[in-house]
């Protein structure tokens, strides 16, 4: 008999299904011996929790997301809300004792995110932030080749998250569906939205980065408010790049941008090593390309990799179809919750945790203060 | 509140897995009146059938297939067992009132087909055959793009299926895992199993064919039998070609074969039309190329749709995620289902009917017959 | 001091150019012991002849290509005209005992192509067809490839050369520019012009075809001339497709059309083995993909081929630039310029022979005649 | 009649294959006034250039350049030798009133620039430095696509160019093949050698470079002399990142290292703007990405121009072959010698002159000196 873990969901967006989905899925693909069991939905407007709840199949909906935290029969807050609530919740459900799953970034600056730490390691809590692409299969399988040693010393680290839905002046920032595009709710704009995958990934694949030199743009320098209406000036980044250097010597070009027409979600990577490199598109997901310098000259190049064999060979696919058949998107969050089940059921902590993800807010912060005063930044280490 | 309706899925393997996410998933994405209840779960084991009702969460499991057609709670049969077994279970579940989606293709032969459409037809119960491909929004748009005229007159249709999975000599026929391989269970080869899809798909997008000229191969000629051990002819086609003509008037290419190495399920189809050409490759099922030649000729070229906008341009869409993030396969069965239930709510056919799946019988029918007689074969028009 | 061969290139059009910018290319980028002269560029116009021979650097013009042949000072014989004047002007520079390279297809029909056998191998003269995609360095790679026995048994061939240039019925036949479209001139369409290629490089590749099974179409039935304005009747195939066996016990399947809105010039093929599979794009002309069974499955996948690499580790590179940087279309005539020069100097029959391209022309004969007769129809072996 | 120019190609390496191939293709592809002579081929060794001249058929050879620029008979002096000698020929020949092409980078530093900008000034002779890849069709389509206004307001220009010829330490410095790894002849490493060319395209399709932020780093620290076989220290850059600044406010993201496992000459360039985007790849020179937002949503994507049409639709290619037949890297030399030539026929300048390549030295020279001293630095105007 499996374990059942009562979990409240806060927040019904678009995080909120892609989390909530993932919960309904997971023990159909996973054999773990925790079974989610969706209990409340939560969200500001309680009608619309109520809407939540009934199509997925919670037990309740909820509008006031402080009495959910009091309640004793949570086991696991999963807090899909805009990046200005993370730190309140996180501490709330923290102190009650809660497990906590958070969406990224962690916080809206280092200051916050440091007192999320503090909270979680100081309730003891299980907690991870919701970096979801370190689990599509082939990203997964990419650090795993890293760690296998087959790329050799790691020359070159490059990442991209290229979007192009901003670019009408008549997009509004704030409210439901724009909200990141406003500062005060998301604290930052591609930096923290974008960037901060990129940077998760990167750490995890390729270590830490100890400084960074960064510019960003906004192109447009005002919008209006969804909810008010009102003309504001925009206070998020529309466009970062930056350089850096990682611990292990190796260099690093990021960049960032909602500016870029043509691309709707196009996070790519590409890792350079001595022996070996790697390159991967979010668009074409399961998909990760190869090129080995030790094939045989005549017939080397880069091998498009599809990441769906089910014999136990790339991560993940096992618990799928046959191979050839693709997975999406949402997979991903099955994956880190299956992972996260597991290091639950094991007493284990799960990465990347509340601690990892402040390490990435750091790089965040050294980019922004680096664009912000036109120089060098370093990234603490602790 | 939602009409429910009680589903007993038949056969627990890969389809049954297929099928029963689709019924825990569709109304969590899409806004169906009727909402499946999963009810039995039903396999030859009954405890295989247990675990599998538990795993799933299914009232119960069953191992007496014909037990669960006399129930009177069960509203529609879902049959996800070998082909030879089809005919059987569809007429019974026809008699005894019960709606169907069945798993392609419909049937052995065209005789059984041709029962199996009098029985559901004489029964007048809802019925599906399961083509799924259909509903994978690329494909769906395609067909979209042929019926807005947008292609003009059609001179080709070309599809290729191509798998590597039974190379080796080793593999075995029969039995749970490899009954594909055994004609007693399966019919045909790869004609059946995958040229049935592109024939589905080709006569949805492009109408009727109505000539064959075939060639077939059966490269290993003898295999273990899994389930015995004793070795056997084979007497399925490993490889299939065949040219045809559409009642159209263009000209058909299609090829199966598990015999192309470096290919897991590469399912590929090209239109050309006088204005322009669409091709699209399951390998990558969520884009669609596209060239006009309408275009100006300066910036003319083979287009590479990310078939996932969500603001309604794009099939399906508008009820998974944002633009730029994919969905895989599993989702087509959901799709499938929900036009399946949508049609019963409305009480209007859905295609493909099991009307419909017996003219693909006929086409593959025609093929086999073709192939066995090295000369063209005409396909009755019903 | 390098042996002088004097050149007669007979035809001033676009074949006429890529075999005189060979001439004038071949020893600069090769060392081979004998040396092109142009001598003499001849077309009936002699203005055109004159016209083209003071724009390539010949001695002189003519036009008259029967005084041509008479003179003592002519070595080599270059035929670059339609297919309906191969067979005579072959045939007499055999008997002026000049080298002949002749363009492709051989000749208008088989008993045409035995004439024109036997009139070079009765005068022993040095002849070579130019099916100029063999000496393609992708092509030629994949040639090497299966000659060291890296594909294993081979179980498919598939080839493809699409077009689309013929799709407006304002096109009209016959004429200097459109003379492939005129039975007359050409002798068949899509059939002799470009499965003719596919035919040449898949018999290099994979052997003798025995049989083969076809369908033809001709879409446009009347086409204007364009010398004369006369509508007339459309002579040639539009569009071919055939399936056949070769005597390795693969499986052929060809197609071959002028109705693929979208492809300029798109001749493909893939080759399936027990091993391994290549794929090649003239579209793409320098890549070659290849799929390797026997890498590990984690990292398995189609790469991709960069043939440019300048080490000899791929065909004819050496004798060009630096890795990474392509060669075109025109380069490949060079290559079977320098093959045959080298082959004359040695003494040594050069690939692909008169007598090579009447087993090609033997397969077209039985194609054109399968899709006449809508049977299965054997290729003599000689 | 046409003009005469007596060519004097100085250095009979890689370039000076190149440009000589040019001297003897561009009158046979198009038609300028003005033809090309190969009057004498130079190298410092004089067999070296006999051997060379009698290969590409020089009149003669010579071991002098200083006597090749006093002869009365040369008009144009073609510079094909290491960087550090570009200054000296190239004074020499303004002095001596020869027209000069000149390979790229200009020269070493700024200061040298200026003077060779001063000497063909007040010499008034026609002057072009060879960024050749402006005139692959595909990059030259892209500036007609820009110019035509269609990409709108341009935010983005982003810049690669990857090799990995120089990972191994065993790679010497120095000499003749390997004298771009010596900070003495080459002035810098792959800033000079490889973004020197990313840089000139980027200024003429999207305006000047205001300022730079860069990064670089030398991965071996070490190398023996070619020449010596003296271990030295390395004193070029292997690799380099910049961001920067562009007039009409668009940024700029450059990288070039030759430490990117598996390209050869990744040469890639994307460009982003209001309406349409567009990217471009080396290693697939001939086909143009191109992405509109204007196209119906529906059928919305990146499409992949096959930039080989030849009726004028595709710069250059109306003097080639027939659409889809791919022309190479060496078509661009020809290209740019044809534009020269009709420009000197003209009497017009042609571009990139000395003062525009001075330009990009001056990007070239804040670059490095921002990567020296961690700073945003300042590129005047002028």
């Amino acid at each position: 008999m499996k374990r059942k873990l009562k979990v409240a969901v806060i927040g019904c967006g678009f995080m909120g299904r892609t989390h909530t989905n993932a919960h309904r899925q997971v023990a159909n693909f996973f054999d773990v011996g925790i079974e989610p069991v969706l209990e409340v939905a939560c969200a500001t407007d309680a009608d619309r929790a109520q809407a939540f709840a009934d199509k997925w199949g919670f037990t309740s909906g909820s509008g006031d997301w402080r009495e959910v935290m009091g309640r004793d029969d949570i086991d696991l807050v999963d807090i899909c809300v805009p990046n200005n609530l993370h730190a309140e919740m996180a501490i709330a459900a923290a102190e009650a004792g809660k497990m906590i799953l958070c969406e990224k970034p962690l916080a809206m600056d280092v200051a916050e995110g440091r007192k999320m730490v503090d909270a979680v390691e100081k309730a003891g809590v299980a907690n991870l932030v919701s970096f979801n692409y370190r689990r599509v299969p082939a990203v997964t399988l990419a650090k795993q080749l890293i760690d296998q040693g087959k790329l050799g010393k790691i020359f070159h680290y490059r990442a991209q998250f290229l979007q192009d839905w901003t670019i009408s002046t008549e997009v509004p920032q704030g409210g439901t569906a724009t909200w990141r595009l406003d500062s005060a709710a998301a604290g930052s704009g591609v930096t923290g939205d974008l960037l901060a995958h990129c940077i998760d990934t990167a750490m995890w694949q390729n270590g830490p980065i100890t400084r960074a030199n960064a510019m960003t743009e906004t192109f447009v320098k005002e919008r209006v408010h969804a909810d008010t209406g009102e003309t504001q000036p925009v206070g998020i980044d529309d466009a970062c790049t930056f350089f850096c250097r990682f611990e292990n010597g190796s260099l690093g070009n990021f960049e960032s941008t909602r500016y870029a027409r043509g691309h709707k979600a196009k996070y790519t990577f590409e890792i350079n090593g001595e022996h070996a490199s790697i390159r991967w598109d979010l668009h074409d997901l399961h998909r990760l390309e190869w090129s080995d310098h030790r094939d045989d000259e005549e017939v080397r190049g880069w091998r498009s990799i599809h990441v769906t064999d089910a014999g136990g060979e790339h991560p993940y696919m096992d618990h799928w179809w046959v191979p050839g058949l693709q997975i999406g998107y949402a997979e991903s969050f099955v994956h880190q919750l299956a992972d996260f089940l597991g290091a639950i059921e094991e007493g284990k902590p799960c990465s990347p945790s509340f601690r990892d993800a402040l390490q990435t807010q750091k790089v965040c912060a050294a980019v922004l203060e680096s664009a912000a005063e036109d120089r060098w930044v370093d990234v603490p280490a602790d």
